[in-house]
This record gives C-alpha cells, structure tokens and sequence, in this order.
C-alpha cells in the first residue's frame, strides 16, 4: 500500500491530480478496480481507461487521462513493474537451515541464508547473504553461490559452479552437466572428460529446465545481466554477453560467443565455435551458422537480414506456381523462335 | 483377468465366437499368444491374424476373423485401450504420508492420498482424495490439486497453482515458474514480477520437463482435457483449449490462445499474442506468427495451408535448378531480340 | 601425475624427446604452462606451439614440434581424452547408503555402491557393483541399474526401467516416463495405457533432462554406446542405434527406428514409424518425414541430400528477385510477341 505520491517517487514521474490517492494493487485495464493502479503503454488500450474504475493510471505525457489520478513518466512499463514490485513483492523472512535439508558440515553459509527441506549442500560449498534455496535443490561440491540469490525447486547445481548475486534460477534448472564431448575411437566413442566450470554473473536469470553446461576445459560464462529463459540449451565452453536475451528452446552449440545487448528468439540456434556480435537480434527459430557481426536483425536458416527472410518466405508459397511459369515461358520461347525462323 | 463377454460389455463391443474365452493381457500382434488379446486397427495387419496364437482379437465389423474369437466393434484402438486400462492398470493402494516426506502443518489432505519420500508440501496447500505425489514432488505453498491426480517424480509446481482432477503430471514437469517478463531500464533488464497464477483443469496430461509459466497478472490456463507431451514451453498467461493436443517441444509464446480440439505436432511453435480457432492442426515444426482461423491445418514458418506448404516444399530443392533455367530464358530472350531487331 | 614414457604406453604413441619429462595436468594451448601437456588437432594451431610453455605437445607423425617433448600417435584428439581421464578424472571412493538417502528394503544394491541423501530407491530395485547414484535421483520399484553407472543428481527413472553398465545418465534426466498416446473417444480422448519399458544398454550416455519414454507395449530402446545430448525427446517404442549420436534438442516421434552409427544434429528431428538406416548424418534442424537409406547425408525439412540443401538455402533468399526476373520475362515475351505479329 502507497500513496500516489510515494509512487511517482519512486519511479522518477509526477502525479496528475490528487496526490494522496491511496494504491494497493497492479491490476490489468481490463480488470482494475478500486485501489488498483493500471498502465496504458499503447494508444490503442486508451479508450479502456474510460470505463474503468481503477484509483489511478501510469501513463506518458501528453496522454489524456481526464479525471483519473495518473503518474505521469517516460517509461511507464518500467514503472509498471517497479510499482508492482514495490507493492506486491516481498522477500521471505530467513529460516535458515530448515529441517529436512541435509548441508555438508564444511559448507559456509552466509547470513540471513535460507535453505528448504530436502535440498543437499556439498562439500566446500559457499552460500552467500540472503541466498534462497528452494525444496529440492541439489548443491555438488565446491559451489559458490552469491548473495540474494533466488534458486527454485529442483535445480542442479554441478561442482565447482560459480554464481554471482542476485542470480534467480527457475525450477529444475541445471547448471554445470557435462558437456556432449566424445573424441571417435575407431567405431564408437571415448568420453572427454568435461573437466570446466560454470561462471554465472550478477543480475543473471535462468529459465526452468534450461542446462548450462560445464566447459571441456576452461569456462562457459553467462555475463552479468542475461537473460534466458525455459528449455534452453548452452553448450559447453559458450559464452553469453551481458543484458542478452534468450528466449525458450533457443540451442547454443559448444564454444560460440554471443555479444552484448543481443536477442535470440524462441527456438532460434547457434552451430558452434561462432562469434556473433553486440547488439544483434535473430527471429524466432534463426539458424546462425556462420560469425555475424555486430547491429543486425536477421533470421532464417540460414540467417540472412530479417527484411530479406520475411519477403522470401512470402515468396515460399508461390514456388510450384513459379516453376509452372518457367515451364511456360519455356515453351512459349521456343514457340517464338520457331516462328522467327519461319519467317 | 476377464471373459470375452466381460470385455466386450466393456467397450460396448459383441463377442464372436465362443463368450468365456479368458483374457489375461493385451498385446500387439506380432507377439501375442495364449491368453493375450490382440487388435487389429489396420488392414495391412490382418494377414499377421493368420499364424498369431492370441486367445482373442479386437476388430471392426465385417473384418474375418476366422477361427480367432473377436470382440467386434466400431473403434479397436479405444476398445483396446479400454482393455489394456482394466486388464492391466491397478491405482496403487494409498500410504498416506510415507516416511521421509515433509508436508507442511497447515496443509489440507484428502482421504486415501499418498505422499511419498522425498516430498515437500507448503504451507495451506490442499491435496485432494486419492491424489498420488511420487518420490520428490515439491508443492510450493497455496498449492491446490484435485482428487485423483498422478504427479510424478520430481515434478515442482509452484505457489498458487490449481489443479483439477484427475490430472496427470509426468516426471520433472514444472508449473507455475516466473513467465519471461522484463522492461528494459536503459541498456539492461527490470524484472517484472510475475504474481500470477496456472490453472490446470480435469483430465489434463502435462508430459516430462515440460514448463508451464505463471501469468505476469491473471491467469495461465489449460483447460479440460488438453494432452500435452514432454518439453512443451508454455510461456506466461497462455490458454490452451479443451481437448486440444500439443506434441513434444512445442512452444506456444506469452499470452496466445490456442482453441479447442487444436493439434500441434512436434517443435511446431506459436508467436506471443495470437489468436488460434478451434479445430486448428498445425503440423510439426510449423510456426504461428499470426491469427489463425477455425478448422484449418496449416504447416510451414510461417504456416500455410498444409496442401501448398508440401507442394512448395518440395520445389525447394529445385530452386538452384529454377535459377538457372529464369538466367537460361533471360539470355535466350536477349537474342531473340536481337534477331528480331536485325529483320 | 605421470611421466611422458606411461602417457605415451596408455595412448599407444610414441615419445619424441626425453621420456621422463612429468606431466600433471592437460590444458589448451592458449594456456597451458609448466606441468602441462597440450594437443595440436590442426595445422592451423601449430604456430601457437611457439610461443608455448607446455612441457609436452601431443601431435600426429611428421609435425615438428621444436623442442618440444611429444607424444606423436594417430589420433591425438583421443590421446588427450584418455590422457585427461588419466590423469583428471578419479572415481570418488565408495560411501554406501548415505544418511538422508530412502532405500526399501526389498532392493538388492552391489558392492561399492555409493547412494547419497535424497535419493529415493523403491521395490525389488537392483543397483549394480559400483554404481553412483548422486543427491535426489528417484529410482522407481523394479528397476535395474548395471554396473559402475553414473546417475546424476535429480535423475527419475520409472518402473521397470533396465539400465546396462557404465550408464551415464546426466542431471534431470527422466528414464520410462508414460509415452504419449490416446485413443480418440468421440470429441475427447482416452489415454493408453503404457506397459512396456526402457532399456538402455551399456556405455550410453544420456544428457540433462532429455526424455525417454516408455513403450506403450514392449520396449524402448538405446543400443550400445549411443550418445545423447541435453533437452532430446525419444518417444515410446523408439529405437537408437549402437554408436549413434543424438544433438541437443533432438526430437524422435514414436516406434522410429534410427540405425548404428548415425548422427543427428540440433534440433534435428523424425517423424514416428520410420527406419533410418546405418551411417546416416542429419544435419541440424533437419527432418525425417520417411524412411531414410544407409550411408547418406541429408538435411532440409523435409531432408534431401545435405549439398543440394546447402545449394537450395543460397537461393532461397534470391526468392523475391526471382519472381521479379519470371515476371519481366513475361513482359518481354509478350512484346517480342506483339513485335513479331506486327512484322
């Protein structure tokens, strides 16, 4: 619960009208009631705001909001989700070790830790301040966890992982599995050992059911501030950029690099032993199978600019029809030329 | 074990031949002997009925069975599921909370449950009659499942979720992570909270590793009967209709809406925000980057009707082959002009 | 730590310098230093050797390595996974049931077992002379673990399963889960049971949550030294060959039959009731829609041979250029026409 005041303060806007309004929720335009406050981030949900009976608005400048209390700021989704952490977000309270959870006696917990029943904690394992351990998660040896960290139920967590803070795994997360290495020894295959770490930075989030694996040897490192999201597959010795984005199913191929600032979108794909640029985006199911440089948009398989791929497949459709046409104009070719020659 | 005439009440199906036949098991016809039912769902099998020593075969009306007494109705493969359920599949007797299991004080059971070693139940959740959790199931807190629920191994379903009844979880699968939501806050990423919930209604299936995602606000919801298979990427504030089928490694992204009785095959995938009528099929690998209307079966990225989706697809590999003749016809055209300007 | 002469014996090469030279660790050769031994797999990296502090160098015959010591042999890539595993690699010292690990009492575990807290091992379960079973894997009632297997922290492995030795099976894994089937029933469905099971032979590896399901009635299979990567679907009744080896994200429709010594690249994946023969390479995101002949290369969706793909995806771009080119020929065709009429 706040005031309208508090609000605008806390995301750097200014209140419209009465400024002691009192806020208890976030609630979508179409739903909001009385003590909610809702956000308009595109013109066309405005004629919404009419009806409703939400306390008040987040909106632009400029935005017409006739009676209805606003905060008025530059980015109102980010507001949106600042409000809504404020008001709805609350850290649980520290239980510690609760019972039921079995942590090696040479494990170092830091303050304020809490550790679920049924999660394990290895042997030389470090737990940083604030950290979480959800039911179920399994810490290996030699893991270093940092502070405030969010791990939900269900993760894994390979030996000798690293973790900056503020990292949030989701559920069922597995961080630091073996590679896929096999050198060929005559008909089958001898295992390399995957004798790497995981490096994940600070501010880092990780989606459910997505593996990370260990290197071969070295690293495979997750710069701070990526994002990635459920199902998503990074193989050994990859290394992620800072503030990217992954979305679900993307697969990584050993050892590729992806830059800063960059996008993959779902199911997307990198072969590997690649280098892809800063600030790059690949469409939904892309295929990257060669290096791209950086401040580009690009899909298909393989990529090709993101303009290019949308008028092709357009075109894709019309391909039995294409052929037909060259039949014709085939014949109707040698139609000519025959008369050319009669005459 | 039970007498023909018992199966064929059962299916809603008649006996051929002699009615106090006894039926032990089922089983596919390659390998059925005695005291084995079989079925024969195809013509192309029925030369196997032949030299099969099975006690008793499944068919539809006017197929000749011989000498091999027959339960004779309109659907064998649903008849022998129906058979195989009661021949073969017994509901384990309950064991109430077994040793090694952690439920919570204020969490509500029903009669006849079973709660596995391994399990974590939270706070003010509420387990239905005769729902089973296997080995390592964690049940966040506020959690509520139906009666008569499967929830396998390892399976983390987190707070606030509801479940009906008669819901089958496979192991592993995830309900209710934090969907894949984030504002951009200059050059890096601000969580947006995801205080949403899932809701799972009656008879649903959801396969192994598979991820369902917690609305940002509102709900995700699978409604009745929708069978979804293993790695399917359910993203925040979906809705999946009755009936509906999606196959494995299928993505549908945040907040689309499949309809009923839609079929998805496998890795086929769904943008964020759209709209899919009822009876829809898509075929695998296809993908969805706009509203899609009632009763259609569309392939291709992005989808098509199905019939020109494979007709185009195989041109495809003859388009080097179209390149060269459109450069040939070019050229010839050239000297026709030519020839032409010369007379 | 050992000396050049026995790595050289263990690997079957020879030593090129002093055979005392001692090793301690392996490392890449943008790093290693003293105590290292390094490999060079390709010509292009010989110019690093140079520059290098290695102690030795692993090479093929007729590379000249200075005066660097070496072992030269054939397949230096394979030394130095058998190398690493030498000298890296030591099996953890047998613990038995550890405190916090559930096993009933009707299982049968070999010597040297090592079963750690959360583990769950149910009825008539039979776990082989030095297997490990790391923290919360879920071992279902009548399974059969082999010998000396490694099952990862949060592995489920369902009734029935039967596992042969050597068995690597990576974090969250699930082994025997229901496959995916249901009989039509008028506007819903009805599911089919699943009574077969998995078996997986000796020397397979199985990555992170991928997924193996149980047959519907018989068996699952994977032959002998298949080797599967994170995130793959294998549906009921599949069946992989010995050898062959599965990408990340690989998907395989049920009661397929994929042959010895194939390889399917990311995302690649079969549609059900096929047969791909020996030696087959699917490139990545390729699709099997029908049955597939020993010995090719195909990509594609549907695959074709990998070239004709290769050449087929340059063009697919041009797309757009070329209905502009079919639609000028026209134009001029229909001139040249006229032109020739009016003569």
């Amino acid at each position: 619960m706040a005031t309208l005041e508090e609000l605008a303060g806390l995301v750097g806007g200014t209140v419209r009208g009465p400024d002691d309004v009192i806020v208890q929720r976030v609630a979508p335009i179409d739903v909001a009631g009385a003590g909610d406050i809702t956000f308009v981030v595109s013109a066309k949900y405005l004629d919404k705001l009419q009806g409703s009976q939400a306390s008040a608005v987040i909106v632009t400048p400029g935005v017409d909001t006739a009676d209805m209390p606003a905060i008025v700021c530059s980015n109102p989704y980010l507001a949106f989700a600042k409000i809504l952490t404020h008001l709805q977000i609350h850290r649980p309270e520290p239980k510690g070790v609760m019972d039921g959870a079995i942590v090696s006696a040479s494990a170092a917990l830091g303050e304020g830790v809490t550790i679920h029943p049924g999660c394990v904690v290895g042997e030389n394992a470090s737990i940083g301040d604030g950290t979480i351990l959800y039911p179920g998660v399994i810490v290996y040896d030699d893991v270093v966890i940092g502070a405030d960290c969010t791990v939900h139920a269900g993760v894994i967590i390979r030996e000798g992982t690293i973790l900056g803070s503020r990292v949030i795994l989701q559920a069922s997360a597995v961080i630091g599995s073996d590679g896929f290495g096999f050198a060929p020894d005559g008909s089958s295959y001898y295992k390399i050992p995957q004798v790497g770490i995981v490096v994940i930075e600070d501010d880092v989030e990780i989606g459910s059911a997505t593996c990370v694996d260990r290197a071969a040897l070295g690293v495979t490192r997750i710069k701070r501030g990526a994002k990635i999201d459920n199902l998503v597959q990074l193989a050994h010795n990859v290394e992620i950029g800072e503030d990217t984005i992954l979305v679900s199913q993307v697969g990584i191929a050993g050892s590729t690099v992806i830059g800063n600032h960059c996008t993959f979108g779902g199911q997307a794909a990198a072969a590997g032993h690649l280098k892809v640029g800063d600030n790059v985006t690949i469409g939904g199911r892309g295929g990257v199978t060669n290096d791209v440089d950086a401040n580009q948009v690009l899909s298909g398989l393989p990529v090709m600019p993101h303009k290019d791929w949308l008028r092709a497949s357009m075109s894709f459709g019309k391909l039995p029809e294409m052929r037909k046409e060259i039949k014709k104009l085939k014949s109707q070719l040698e139609q000519l030329e025959m008369q050319l020659k009669e005459k």
